[in-house]
């Protein structure tokens, strides 16, 4: 598959359906968008250009034009992804959903909001949460990242162990395919088995399949109560079995429960320059639990701390104000900074596992860390088994770096696929981990994506390179 | 598209790959596998073979030889579905799952189970239980439905408005491709994004994507109490505002928010023999709630209760016990049975519509009951706007029933969309809703759909004439 560059017809073209204003050539004005948050310049690319359309339509001219002229077409959100998704590894046109940023309806009938792709996913919790609903997908990136970033993703996030995965909401998407057909796909039904179920697989598909325009988010009641506790547990074994101890001694299913190693802890204690409470634990486990009333919420937390007690947790601390719950999350919030400063190089993963195989898992990582003298911080979500094994490059050579990189990360991937597990849990594939994808995913399974994609995508103009490539097919 | 026939060699291989005891050819015998549960005769249809294979290897060598043969091949699981989903329309070869029936884990650790297809979905639910879980998919058909008929229709039922359908608890499946091939998508990751979002692609595709011989179901803690709420109201419109009243008034997602008309009450107090309360009432809402704490049970019903009271409940009955919970569920479960005494063929339709338009559709189901004099009792789950209007034959001659019945549909179905709804939100397309399917729906997502299933299935040997045809293609 051989795709055409950018000639100044195309620019003229591009001009001419989304407006002169909403095209850049200018390199350094495309700077910005030639990467996303993977801190690797492996993972960065330089457009041919950058369109910003504002409609549906738009989008739908633009396609018809990259299958016209072979020109491939990276969309692309805020550009928070983790997995260099929204990186134009094959030039051509990015395709940026910047200018689409409306709030469309807040349905209090049907507790919807309908949404433009462009919306911060900050924005849609703040006006759910003022209106009294809980849009409840909820990424560490919300402030910055797009919700049609969020569904391109399906991204995960603090609330996943109580309110699932961002899919989980959205009840359904305008989308252009790649051939320019505009289509809706669910609406406002909260239940729907007419034909296949095409909105999750579109969640999730990281834009190659096609460009969602607008989403149909469910909002729930917003919880009145919550609260955080911090338990410092010895060793990780210990911490991680108490996840399904609480949800099934005390019947509880938290919001969050999330997890960082002792390397992690004395990352984010330094980084904060503050003694952490047990800053010599082996690990620390966070909870959150929200509820209606709160004679419930006391009763929960009492019943998970008297639990965590009961099994190993060296002490609970509880934050039941907003300013004890800042201090709690903050040492877990502030990781992602806190690893940049020790190394601004690095490489943060994604695995998944069962939820009791985490223990194994950081064992294994830990010994594959000694065997090659490298740090791997690992933290995450431990409710969804959820493992952000962080590989810090420090002071090494890039060379070294590469090498050591790629055996880890195949040493990683093979622990990870022994144990049950799969390469990510919420950041994506992208272009980051195709190739490790097609190493570990099933051959059956990597022929259906490859034939839904050709089915939708004949050309293979929309995100080549992500997910599956031209060389797959 | 043509087909083969099954001849007696294709007999003597299906008995060389399941055993003979597990080949059926005895048209006395094979009549249980010629219907599901749609009363009409016009969804019957003989198969020419039965085989009840026992292992996923068996399955495999069935479809290669399908493939083969050009034999089209029909998945059944226990019949109870109500859109002629299972049954073979082109004749061929019926697949039935009911020796797969082993509960192969309960998984006490990650709150999975994982069984074979052929389990009943009560047996699941019991097990569960027992075990202090709750399995939270709940169709009515529980205590005859296999669970693999639960995954292949993603069915709905009584808990679906807190707990989501079918397709929310199934986090893995292995599965036969069209083609023999087996491979396991998803598993016991309660986060999963590496590749396509296969496993919901496969739910609800009725069998036509793939044979599933493993699930793997998520468990959750156990509510430990429940109360059923009955309330009476004049008129549909009224009974239906109290449904997002509750969510975000009072800040509750119920288990069940169902509802009856007026028709329906009437039907179940003459069946049942009994004087139901407010028998006179233009609607009834049943309401069930459950939690962790009888003090927040107790909170949340009486917050219900007054909602219903402020807004328009002729009374609010309360059944906090077994049998005054079953009191208020029996007039809403008699009905199919109920509806049957009345007039033994009838079609029962699952429109769906978002639950604000439950009022306006019901209402517009009353206009065309009457323009074309027959009755259309309505009753479903209010809180997933998912109405099954039942279309009554009564004393109709059959003629005239078929011609009524096509465009009372048509008509229905047409009000449907205008109000933003779908032909289905739990029982499936199947053979009966294909036609209105590819009438009703955007012809870009009937290319998509079609596409996928050319993709995976180029024969069309795998349950054709439900959802696609092979006249589609």
């Amino acid at each position: 598959m051989k795709y055409n560059t950018v000639n100044e017809s195309v620019v003229n073209r591009l001009k001419k359906i989304a407006g002169p204003g909403n095209v850049l050539t200018d390199q350094e004005k495309m700077e910005a968008y030639t990467h996303d948050e993977v801190p690797e310049t492996q993972w960065r690319s330089m457009p041919e250009v950058v369109v910003k359309p504002e409609t549906a339509h738009q989008i739908s001219e633009i396609l018809k034009l990259a299958n016209l002229e072979m020109i491939p077409v990276t969309p692309r959100g805020a550009g928070t992804g983790l997995a260099a998704g929204a990186v134009p590894v094959y030039g051509g046109i990015v395709l940026s959903t910047e200018k689409m940023n409306k709030i469309i309806e807040l349905d209090r009938e049907n507790l919807f909001m309908v949404v433009e792709p462009g919306v911060t996913t900050g924005e849609v919790q703040k006006l759910a949460a003022e209106e009294g609903y809980l849009y409840a997908g909820d990424p560490c990136s919300a402030d910055s990242s797009f919700i049609g970033g969020n569904v391109a993703t399906n991204a995960g996030g603090n609330k996943a162990v109580k309110y699932g995965c961002t899919s989980r909401h959205i009840y359904g998407i305008d989308i252009v395919l790649p051939s320019g057909e505009i289509t809706t796909l669910g609406g406002k039904c909260v239940k729907d088995v007419t034909g296949y179920n095409l909105v999750s697989l579109m969640v999730g598909s990281e834009g190659t399949l096609g460009i969602v325009t607008k989403i149909y988010l469910k909002l729930l009641p917003k919880p009145r109560h919550n609260a955080v506790l911090l338990v410092p547990f010895a060793d990780m074994q210990t911490a991680i079995n108490i996840v399904p101890a609480v949800m099934t001694q005390a019947g509880i299913i938290p919001t969050s429960i999330e997890f960082m190693d002792s390397l992690c802890i004395k990352s984010a204690g330094s980084f904060l320059d503050r003694q952490l409470p047990h800053g010599d634990a082996g690990a620390y486990i966070i909870i959150e639990v929200d509820s209606n009333t709160e004679s419930q919420l006391e009763e929960e937390f009492e019943a998970i701390g008297n639990i965590c007690m009961d099994n190993g947790g060296l002490d609970v601390l509880v934050g039941n104000n907003a300013a004890t719950q800042e201090k709690i999350w903050k040492p877990r919030r502030c990781l992602a900074e806190a690893l940049r400063v020790t190394s601004p190089i690095y490489c943060m993963e994604d695995i998944v596992v069962p939820v009791s195989q985490i223990p194994a898992m950081v064992g294994e990582i830990e010994k594959i860390a000694e065997r090659h003298s490298i740090k791997i911080p690992c933290f995450g979500h431990a409710g969804d088994g959820n493992i952000h094994a962080t590989l810090l490059k420090e002071d090494m050579d890039d060379q070294t770096w590469q090498s050591v990189k790629e055996t880890v990360l195949e040493e990683i991937y093979q622990a990870t696929y022994s144990f049950g597990g799969k390469l990510s849990g919420e950041h994506g594939i992208g272009a980051k981990r195709r190739a490790a994808m097609i190493k570990f995913m099933d051959p059956v399974q990597i022929n259906i994506i490859k034939s839904i994609k050709k089915a939708l995508d004949p050309n293979l103009i929309l995100n080549p390179g992500k997910i599956v490539d031209t060389s797959d097919l």
